[in-house]
């Protein structure tokens, strides 16, 4: 097999020698891109290239000028972080090119971070999520049992991804419908973001554990192309079992100053990093001129974007972005650094424990026992396996621990909602949920990263507390007191970026009480023209609109209501809801019945947060009372990969929208 | 180790004859449990029986008088609707009563039809969704290394069970973690409820599987007492690793008529079947009069909770419940009966695969292949694994398939909701989710079995179409259109128990178009006192509140408008909103429009629906309009065990509550 021509049955081979020089090549399309895209994963696409060189080259018959041919084999990248290799292979076998290549993870790119079968051809999975490209390459190759055709199936995995329970439900799977048109490749290098993958949770002996779900198991040098060939050849000679490819690899392969790195898992190299590594790599095709075509491709793609989103924004009659005039100068600061200061702070008390799932110095809650040796005990790392994350968490909090568990909000709510459902909420258990990277500003990992409807998820489940700071220096406080001092299931969500500190040490914080923030009058620093003041002391001052908001889009409905008063004169009430359950009802009523204009707005699939409002709003007002809400939101649609102040303003969460949309409202 | 007196010390123990002889009793207890609940789980519990009667008459230290003793051994059930074997465990070491026990899966009973840790002593886990206790026990264990304490953690899993991936992402754990105070037993009866687990979806070799995930393993007969307590007791010399026994079970085991028959996974015995079991025991204790004494304790119990339940219910000047007076007949059939008859009738369409993850014909999903042999190469069986039913799901839609995945709702949208976000809805893939058992009415399985926000969890999802028929009929219609016509994402609701027929053959469905219901004058059968207009035909009546539901809340917002005109010469336009994504909005801008007070009705967590619709209303009015809305739905709390339309009672979910609420909106 190889790439054919589907028209003519023409097949093109390669040798040894050409597919080595080509996975070089590749190597460099990869760190050029993500070089470009200045965000990336470059280890796991390096130590993935040989094995999907040596797929796109020789083992798979395939055909670029018919992506959809219905006798194509199939490739799916359940690891899709690595997808910079896949790209490449794209690149290579002539699907696309490599000036398009370099737009990865832009605005507008089809090229997103992770893979997107919409957008970019030749691809067959969205994905992004570990865990489960294995179990729809399952049903491929299953769909291929059932309909009688002869293509056959290739899934390459990571080692760190063995640690999802999927995975071994879809292994189960295969080894029981006896898939022998399935090969799954395990690109065994050996680490995953928090080190290596032996000490953050072992998954070996994995061979054994492939031979124990009824695989054929192979154990070779993912970077010998005739150890690959020999592989996939002896694959298709098994009947009646599925064939598993343990590939030991290295992590950052063919860079020196990146093999065997965890640090080089998810980082871009600087400029310097990737001349010295394609340098390394010593391809004649990569000129300087050559290189400063494609950096000047990608830098031109990204401009064109950025202008399109800047012109596309409502404008006003002078610049309010943050820090672009003295009087709109903030400090800022990611709120999940707020999450990581208070676990530092309050990190002696005993009965705290943090269980983490890979990822845990990004989410901060690292910092745990970073400086803190001695809590060191009380950490519990269960590896790439959120189910399990919660259940452990679980068993601490029955046993009077305070286990603290964290990931990304996408994956510490959806995958194991179940788990938080049945046995942390019916059960009322003190189990505490960091969702970090909450919304669209998690930015270029894009759609599958942004956590934009756990809200709704956390929301809906009897016993949850949701908390949620605004900034940096809230989310410290409000998480603090979410771990001492409520009882029970708790979500905190916060977000990636660096956002504007909008609060102070002494701004209060009632539990299940918001508060008020009311533009005054131009300052030198953006907080001083701000009034805070907790709803429950609040005096109606008559405003024209309320705007109610939480976490991030606190600080934008705040420089929304200064543009609404600088411009046109508007008195807007900003109503930041720290809780969410339990919800500040009184609050919400007092600007219907002092107000009655009100705008929800929500880094969130819109309704999450809003039809929480409106639901409120409409149950408890007096039927003749007026009333008339809009929402601003995510518009009931996935994200994009790009700049997280870019995609703010792109998805119509900054404050100029919201500044428009009330307008609108108002009108 | 033994039953031990925590003050004292002094432990009890028995001989290998008395365990046997009280293992035979527990089954008397169980059979006489499940007897009097007439439902609940029979077979595995059975072949559990040994394995829990020598873990609390011998291996465990515990003190039924202390049953939060910190020093005491913990045992986990995470096949939890094995919990009459537990229950029966607890009756005979102190904690509880048999003629508690009896009142088994009864509204108000502590003894739920799974483990509720907050309403019974002696329960370490609330369950009853599988493959959780499993994690819980390994966070237990942990929780002990990090106290230094020496208690050890007992966990029972089945076999079917090993199909979740959850289950090895705690094998993993806890190999890694080295928890050699962990023993996990396999109650390895080879059945599960579709039948034998080598067929539904093979675990085989077990003893492999364990060993490569680093356990110790023993397999044994688990019904040889001597032969539990020799593993036991090896297992505690074992240092490093936790042990796993493996044990070969008979489903039903100790009842003729019984064993290794699937049937008996999840029904109740006839009082006949009883008594000839009870006889098969050989118990002296269990006279023909002690039998009548439990018999009328469970009854006496269950007659209290349902006099409460009526008494608590708002009265009207007659009876208006179904079936109860002529003009109230209606022919009743359970929706889950439409997705089986529509898939029989479409199912020849060589695109339509079934996806099924156990509990298939509960849901009905195998009259697709029931009658026609020659569709079972289109029928794809993963055993208890959801998340890989969505990705195998995914795999078949991305060739062309039309996948209809189905289990109960809770299981097959919280368990799998990361992968129906990312792969599926990412992706804008064609499979179709059947989530069954929806809402309070599930019954006596309890609050773990009951979905009650799942409705939220689809319905913040983008590309997610979400349909739900008010009865049977229309439950085979919307289905067939679904599964037919809507090309991406779609989710189908319905319930379990028979619920009244409320629509014809020639009743209108337009998609995404509401039907209205209005009371018109009484006629011999409950229908013909309706019309039925779809919502774009339908001329304003000026009717005073307008009642908005969805799928077997529609019958009861009938019931109530009917109620509210016979009772109080009140106009109720009833809403059918069949589509609940997308929405018909503008039958609900009219109900805000035209009338202004909206209860809104939704078996469900107040406010999955009812915000939804609050929230449209309250974007799309006029600031001027009058408008009030409330809610009817589950108000943020879990289920119960209990008869389905007992708690529909209970819940205030039933016409008579509506029509109360209604009242209560208009004062």
């Amino acid at each position: 097999m190889a790439i054919t021509d589907s028209n003519t049955g023409k097949e093109t081979t390669f040798s040894i020698e050409e597919i080595e020089c080509k996975a070089r090549l590749m190597r460099a399309y990869t760190l050029t891109a993500i070089t470009c895209a200045q965000s990336g994963h470059p280890g796991g696409s390096l130590s993935a290239m040989e094995i999907v060189t040596t797929l796109f080259l020789n083992e798979m018959k395939h055909d670029s000028g018919n992506s959809d041919w219905p006798d194509r084999d199939r490739f799916f990248l359940s690891k899709a972080h690595a997808v910079p290799a896949l790209y490449a292979a794209l690149v290579e076998t002539g699907y696309h090119q490599l000036e398009d290549m370099v737009t990865l993870r832009r605005l507008g790119s089809p090229f997103q971070g992770h893979t997107d079968r919409i957008k970019l051809k030749g691809i067959e999975m969205s994905g992004g999520s570990l865990g489960q490209g294995f179990g729809v390459a399952v049903g491929c190759a299953q769909a291929a049992k059932i309909d009688g055709k002869s293509y056959r199936v290739y899934v390459l995995m990571g080692d760190g991804e063995q640690q999802e329970g999927s995975i071994w439900e879809a292994a189960m799977a295969a080894g029981a419908f006896k898939l022998d048109n399935l090969v799954a490749i395990i690109d065994k290098n050996r680490l995953q973001i928090d080190g290596w993958v032996e000490g953050v949770m072992n998954v070996d002996p994995l061979a054994d554990k492939y031979k124990a779900f009824n695989w054929n198991v192979f154990e070779i040098d993912g970077h010998s192309i005739p150890q690959l060939l020999d592989a996939f050849k002896t694959a298709r000679q098994v009947k009646g079992r599925p064939t598993a490819i343990i590939a030991r690899t290295v992590k950052g392969k063919g860079i020196s100053f990146m093999e065997d790195v965890a640090g080089w898992h998810g980082k871009a190299p600087s400029k310097d990093e990737y001349m010295k590594a394609i340098g390394e790599l010593g391809l004649k095709e990569f000129t300087p001129a050559y290189i400063e075509k494609l950096l000047h491709a990608a830098a031109d793609f990204h401009n064109r974007s950025t202008k399109k989103t800047f012109d596309d924004m409502p404008s006003f009659s002078r610049n309010y972005w943050w820090n672009q005039q003295d009087d709109m100068t903030v400090r800022m600061e990611p709120s999940r650094f707020g999450f990581g200061k208070a676990l530092a702070n309050i990190g002696d008390d005993p009965r705290i424990c943090t269980i983490h799932a890979d990822i845990s110095d990004s989410i901060k809650i690292t910092d745990f026992e970073k400086d803190y040796p001695e809590r060191r005990n009380r950490v519990v790392s269960v590896g790439i396996a959120e189910q399990n994350m919660m259940l452990v968490a679980a068993g601490l909090a029955k046993e009077g621990k305070i286990p603290v568990t964290g990931t990304y909000g996408v994956f510490c709510t959806g995958r194991p909602w179940d788990q938080i459902r049945t046995t942390i909420c019916y059960a009322n258990l003190n189990v505490k949920i960091a969702g970090a990277h909450g919304g669209i500003s998690v930015g270029p990992d894009g759609a599958t990263h942004q956590a934009l409807e756990e809200l709704a998820l956390m929301s809906i489940l009897p016993n949850m507390t949701i908390i949620v700071g605004c900034d940096s220096l809230e989310t410290q406080k409000v998480i603090e007191f979410g771990i001492l001092h409520v009882i029970g299931p708790t979500y905190f969500r916060f977000g990636r970026e660096a956002t504007p500190i909008v609060t102070k040490a002494d701004t209060p914080f009632k539990f299940a009480v918001s508060n008020i923030y009311r533009y005054r009058q131009r300052k030198p620093e953006f907080i001083d023209a701000f009034e805070i003041i907790p709803s429950d002391l609040y005096q109606n001052e008559n405003e024209t609109i309320a705007i109610i908001a939480c976490g991030a889009m606190v600080p934008e409905a705040m420089r929304a209501a200064w543009i609404l008063k600088e411009e046109k004169d508007i008195d807007a009430r900003v109503i930041n809801l720290q809780t969410i359950k339990p919800l500040d009802e009184t609050s919400i009523m007092e600007a219907v019945n002092d107000i009655g204009t009100i705008l929800t707005v929500e880094e969130h699939q819109t309704g999450g947060f809003g039809n929480i409002v409106a639901g409120t709003a409409a149950r408890l007002k007096e039927k003749q009372t007026p009333l008339k809400i809009d929402m601003v939101g995510v518009q009931d649609r996935f994200g994009e990969s790009g700049d997280a102040w870019l995609l703010t303003r792109h998805f119509g969460l900054s404050a100029e929208w919201i500044a428009e949309r009330a307008l609108r409202l108002l009108k």
